[in-house]
């Protein structure tokens, strides 16, 4: 049996863009547990934007990551030894992990763990339809912008780990038409092949306006909004009565200072047409994943949603696939599988230790 | 008995701010009612920001004013004569009253009218706290920024018809510190004297940042906005996490064109922030008057609400009271009186025909 591990630290607080010599690969003992303490093997790390956030310390988060500290993640882990009375041998719980093969976590709010429910489906979608994406798509969609039936929607970054759900959770809702925004042509044909968006406006290329007046002749309702600055400025233009946006992002403004910051001219139509613009944090409904987690597993299993997903193998891969996202180039969840020996079905939930 | 009437009618649609010549007073015979219609004897008519964009007819309105149409505005009057099952004669009806002494109206829901529940306070009340301007204070803390114990709380136009209420009502729910922005030393005294504020910003000679700096040292959680542009932008950067921001007005904005409006340097921080920022339509609400009716009536009767009414007399004055509104001279709700026979503590609810 091995008795080693690896892990990644952070090896320099980021710059600008995070780089790879920002981490530094480790190996290490596999800790032993007391009292009260679960040992977890990692099953799949996620790889999510606020991660860099946590590197920068950019907000006030409870406990900011420092030099030589293991690298903050959420993932999926099995539970292979328990001295703790809240989970038991073969559990699958959604965790900070951290980067590295195996954890040490205790029954503490600090690590929000969620205990997953509809095992019978691929344990992957724990990072991704059935973990934080797919609650947060479902927050955004249902709580924040409350879909109706026959809303228009928009959402941008709509091939990324939250995007790729949003799209099927807003036509789920009712959604009359749901419209994505994404980088280069091989993502847009991906919105409207694969990820149920009736049509697709590329950043990279389309006239963002002129797509815009011809997608939603007689306005937007709903806005699900990843991306911020100038994008945001111009849905803002084109907003109906009542309309809703949910900020789920800013990924426009993570690597420029706030001065540089577009300054929105169409604000006022937030009061104009008793709008509302709203951030989140989905940290905040964490009482609600039961019923998200069922919610999502039921429309999986109905085929109304088909969740994308982009596994890199190997946790090796974990400072490479962070700074890919930054460069645009996932399309789908964004995951990394630490233990390669584990099927790929998901449908393997025996401990692997 | 007199059968002959005052009313004012659109003399032309305004160009830049309403001025006197925008309005032409007439004398026409006192309608007859027809079977479903009731006669409405005017006690007091109110004297709101909104009128104007029914003028220039800004907004999508279901019926646009037009040239020659009579003064669209709200108002309270009696029931003096009744072909309708819905009211009887001695009621007293909130409703679109219009620029004049006596008016027709039916039970249709573009009357959007609303019959007064607590009669034994001040019938005038119907124009002010137990009217839209109290409602829409109530809806904006209430509903749209869900104030809660502890809440630090700002309002601009805190002086104004629905800003001298929102700061009672803030208290009332709760909030451990409210400030109000006004515009002079005297209005900002009137605030704190006179409208429950503890503290107050003067925006025609405070330095507007360094005195919110003073009074919210650990930042804003609530603000209940009249005004919109700079200040808006100077607010957004003070909130905090779960801030809640009302848009109820936007005053600094009505009078000069979309591209001279101030672009904000801090929408970033609605998603930074996981805020809120949201626009009401008091209409939108109308289910629910009665309970809001009652609730402010509680708070008067409990003297925790004191109305600040801002009285002209006669029907005469109404171009002049609506024009002086943008001039920013009023303090608390400002009314004209029309019937100027009637007890003006509002105990006479007789008919006055």
């Amino acid at each position: 049996m091995t008795t080693m591990m690896k892990q990644w630290v952070m090896a320099s607080r980021p710059v600008g863009l995070v780089k790879s010599t920002d981490f530094r690969l480790e190996e290490v003992p596999i800790p032993e547990i007391r009292e009260g303490q679960v040992l977890l093997k990692t099953l799949y790390l996620g790889v999510a934007p606020v991660v860099m956030r946590y590197m920068t310390n950019e907000t006030d988060f409870e406990r900011p990551m420092n030099v030589g500290d293991v690298m903050i993640g959420r993932g999926i882990g099995q539970v292979v030894e328990s001295k703790c009375s809240a989970y038991k041998v073969g559990d699958i719980l959604q965790t900070k992990l951290g980067w590295r093969e195996y954890s040490v976590i205790e029954d503490d709010p600090y690590y929000l763990t969620y205990k997953m429910r509809n095992t019978d489906l691929r344990a992957s979608y724990g990072v991704g339809a059935l973990g934080l994406n797919g609650f947060t798509a479902l927050v955004g969609m249902r709580e924040i912008c409350q879909v109706n039936p026959g809303d228009k929607v928009l959402v941008s970054a709509a091939a990324g780990g939250v995007g790729s759900l949003a799209g099927y959770i807003a036509k789920a809702l009712g959604a009359s038409q749901v419209v994505g925004i994404a980088g280069g042509e091989k993502k847009c044909q991906m919105l409207t092949t694969q990820l149920g968006y009736e049509n697709a406006i590329d950043y990279k290329s389309d006239d963002i306006p002129e797509k815009l007046d011809q997608y939603f002749p007689n306005g937007i309702d709903v806005f699900f909004d990843n991306v911020g600055g100038e994008l945001l400025d111009h849905v803002l233009g084109r907003i109906n009565r009542r309309a809703r946006i949910a900020i789920c992002g800013r990924i426009s403004e993570y690597l420029i200072p706030p001065d540089e910051y577009h300054r929105p001219r169409n604000l006022y139509r937030i009061g104009l047409k008793d709008a509302k613009m709203q951030g989140f944090f989905i940290y905040d409904y964490k009482k609600r994943y039961a019923e998200y987690e069922d919610q999502i597993a039921e429309w999986i299993r109905e085929a109304k949603l088909h969740p994308l997903e982009d596994i890199e193998e190997g946790i090796e891969c974990m400072p490479g696939a962070l700074i890919s996202l930054y460069e645009g180039t996932n399309g789908g969840v964004r995951m990394v599988r630490i233990d390669t020996n584990i099927d790929t079905d998901g449908n393997d939930n025996k401990p692997h230790r």
